[in-house]
């Protein structure tokens, strides 16, 4: 193991906390609130540490797959750690436990909170809450790759360690080119939803702080109705936008870089995610029609419900824990899938689920047929035996996790329901779950160790359960 | 498809169901019940037809996979039907698709009951109910291979698509004596039940039924309080069958017949189901101390329940729907991996768990050393990469039955938890669940679309998965 590159990449982290903190900092200054006070020591303390820090070069260049896997975990629990820090010095959330714990909802772009009021919030506190998603939806690593001229082999282990899904989303050959794309697409995309939510008349701070909430696929919300107090047209909007988080990057980079619109709307995993949506939310609007006088408020309801958790924003404009079992298990089942892979949402993804159906039947295929062999396939291309065997052994580590979570939590004083889908809306960057996970309760009641739990669920789920892993694993901090 | 062969079969499965029902006859006629004669007019209508059915002879020998996997799953549907006929007939349960249901329950082994009151049925009744368990528990198609003398290939195919477990069991070079030496084991083990109960003062009709039920790891039960109002020591004897019911009967074969008791001892897959059996017990023994005075009776209660579930036989001695979540978690977990392979118990098997475990660990250490190969190992020997990955397709196709299964009975009117733990209980082919389908209640308010996506599950759960699943593929019915 090369520690000293892992240390160096560590204080640029660290450097970088500082640099994110700046806008806080300034939010506060504008509306002069105190909580500035505990921004800017953190923003200070930071740099300070990071500037010495840096001067320590790292020794050697030596950069493999579980460099890269060590170097992001650690850059995500650093991250976190100093994250929460101005939650706590502000007085605003009292614990230091519950503010890791929202830092880390945040940054993994859960949304479940442990606040019983966020309306009380001060706006800078308020705004550093939700930015955090926006930080972690695409990756504080693949920023640095973008920005930072990293030469070297490790930007493609870091990439590889932080993006979601089965496969590398390489865009353009050059890592770094590709870091940069794809922050672009998420400026740019943030950029015009802040601009619409602004023309559609929400408040400039609010556009801005929900725009990054909703493309980061986070579900961090101003109001404590989340979006259920706002227009119909302010909750469509929403609805566009959380897609848009949702879909895989890839998309844009055809329509918008690579000028390919055709292969753009061919895209097959961001076509499954949108059939995915469209039919749980008929199915759920047919099961809900009963409460709604209007069936297009239903389906507005029954398509926000959807796409919510389906991106793994989180956010809600109705208590859906309120409607009848079968719709509630359809959004269990969305939440359980979660968005596309190379996108800023969570879950298990819409293409390991594509690549797991394929192989099953497969399987049924060989039993009738033992001498056809046949692939799964995904846009078009057969997907190669590593990367099927990986996710199928992903699904087992995935299972492994979950379970031994459930069984943790329920050393707690919570139901089965409540702590298998708090399980679920934890390890798939969701947020709420069922009865006393459901959206209009929080996180608050559980106890520190649940709270751990959950911590390690979120992080864990963000970074797609191997770099975690390997941190507990004694083999990876042998020397080489 | 050969379908003449297909036929041919199972005009024989319906001559062994006449033969079969020859038993319920002889009790009906001792206690001059008159379900007796529901009885012998299923038998002597089965025979006719057998008789006349078995005219035809197969035109072709061809037979492969395919047509013993299809074979396999009609054989088990006629049965089921054909066994469900007295239940009706007699009056005993007055609807035919509840008699299925029970019938299915009990052929699965699965134990699941939809009545209320178990204490009031005929003798005759009674003991067909119980002897379902144990045509079921060892299956009907290693019972013909072990006696009829069906030459040729087929053997193979068949007993590969009704045993239980990841490879397929061969004891010795020839199909026919495995089935031979499986029945026998079964045979002695059942008798030798039969009198350890009598000895332990418990009535010969009971010794003789519940026997039955334990050793097909059924869970039937004459009493309504299932096993909670026998002696501790009648208890005990139930908790020790229960566990040789649920080992791999390889271990018996190496102990018995190949005289190499050091083999027998170290068999992983035996081991590691006790290890997990006694480490659950200990776990709900510490969390459910306080609910007793003394903590052997605690223990006693933990053990039985945990065998209960783990060799999915689904017996009660305490309503442990009571117990702290914990407790329930761990006996749900515990009903998820189930009972060894190549035993008469349910469940997704030891073994395939651990495949999957050993492949998760190799998955991981991938990642930090990619130059190391490694596979699982069962018994000592390396698992082949074709079983590896069937076992973790067989994970995917596990869980595509259960989530629709679940998805379609919340169509019902039950709860999260009921519904979840139902088609555990279910596919597992344990029994009782949790919550409204816990230990003192009963599947008879499930709706009947309800009841037939839980028998699907029952049957799909006791094949295997693709025996059953190969029926609804076109493919699979195509000429050659």
């Amino acid at each position: 193991m090369n520690y000293s590159i892992i240390r160096y990449i560590l204080f640029r982290i660290l450097e970088f906390a500082a640099l994110f903190m700046t806008l806080p900092c300034l939010v506060a200054a504008i509306y002069r609130e105190k909580a500035g006070f505990a921004f800017a020591a953190v923003m200070i303390g930071s740099l300070i540490i990071a500037e010495i820090g840096k001067q320590f070069k790292p020794k050697s260049n030596v950069f493999y797959a579980r460099e890269g896997f060590v170097t992001v975990s650690l850059s995500w629990i650093l991250l976190s750690l100093v994250g929460a820090l101005p939650f706590w010095l502000s007085g605003e959330i009292p614990s230091f436990v519950d503010a890791l714990y929202e830092t880390i909802s945040g940054l993994t772009t859960t949304g479940a909170s442990i606040l019983p009021d966020v309306e009380g919030l001060s706006k800078s506190v308020q705004f550093w809450r939700l930015f955090t998603h926006w930080i972690g939806g695409m990756g504080v690593l693949v920023l640095i790759i973008a920005v930072l001229p990293l030469s070297g082999g490790y930007n493609m282990h870091l990439m590889r360690a932080e993006s979601p899904g089965p496969t590398v989303g390489k865009l353009v050959p050059r890592v770094q080119s590709t870091a940069k794309i794809l922050y672009g697409i998420y400026i740019g995309l943030t950029v015009l939803m802040i601009l619409v939510l602004k023309i559609a008349g929400m408040s400039f701070y609010d556009s801005i702080v929900l725009s990054f909430s909703t493309l980061g696929t986070g579900g961090f919300a101003v109001l404590n109705s989340s979006i259920g107090s706002y227009s119909i047209i302010i909750q469509v909007i929403f609805i566009i936008f959380m897609i848009l988080g949702a879909l895989n990057f890839n998309v844009y980079y055809l329509l918008l870089v690579a000028k390919k619109p055709k292969e753009a709307f061919k895209h097959e995993e961001a076509r499954t995610f949108l059939i995915m949506v469209f039919v749980a939310a008929a199915l759920i609007t047919w099961n809900i029609r009963g409460y709604y006088d209007n069936i297009g408020i239903a389906f507005k309801d029954a398509l926000f419900q959807v796409v919510s958790v389906g991106s793994s924003t989180g956010y809600a404009t109705t208590n859906y824990d309120l409607w009848p079992e079968f719709s509630k298990v359809v959004l269990f089942m969305v939440m359980a899938v979660g968005a596309c892979a190379g996108s800023t949402g969570g879950g298990f993804k819409v293409s390991r689920v594509m690549i797991l159906l394929q192989d099953m039947k497969n399987e049924l295929l060989r039993v009738v047929h033992p001498q056809i062999v046949k692939k799964p396939h995904l846009e078009g291309r057969a997907v190669d035996d590593v990367t099927v065997r990986s996710v199928k052994s992903y699904l087992t580590i995935y299972l492994v996790i979950y379970l031994i979570s459930f069984l943790l939590l329920s050393l707690d004083k919570y139901d089965f329901t409540t702590n298998f889908t708090a399980v679920m809306a934890n390890i798939n960057n969701c947020g709420p779950g069922l009865n006393a996970a459901g959206p209009t309760c929080n996180y608050g009641g559980y106890s520190v160790f649940s709270k751990f739990v959950l911590m390690f669920d979120m992080l864990t789920g963000r970074l797609e359960l191997l770099p975690m892993l390997i941190l507990f694993s004694p083999k990876t901090w042998k020397k080489y």
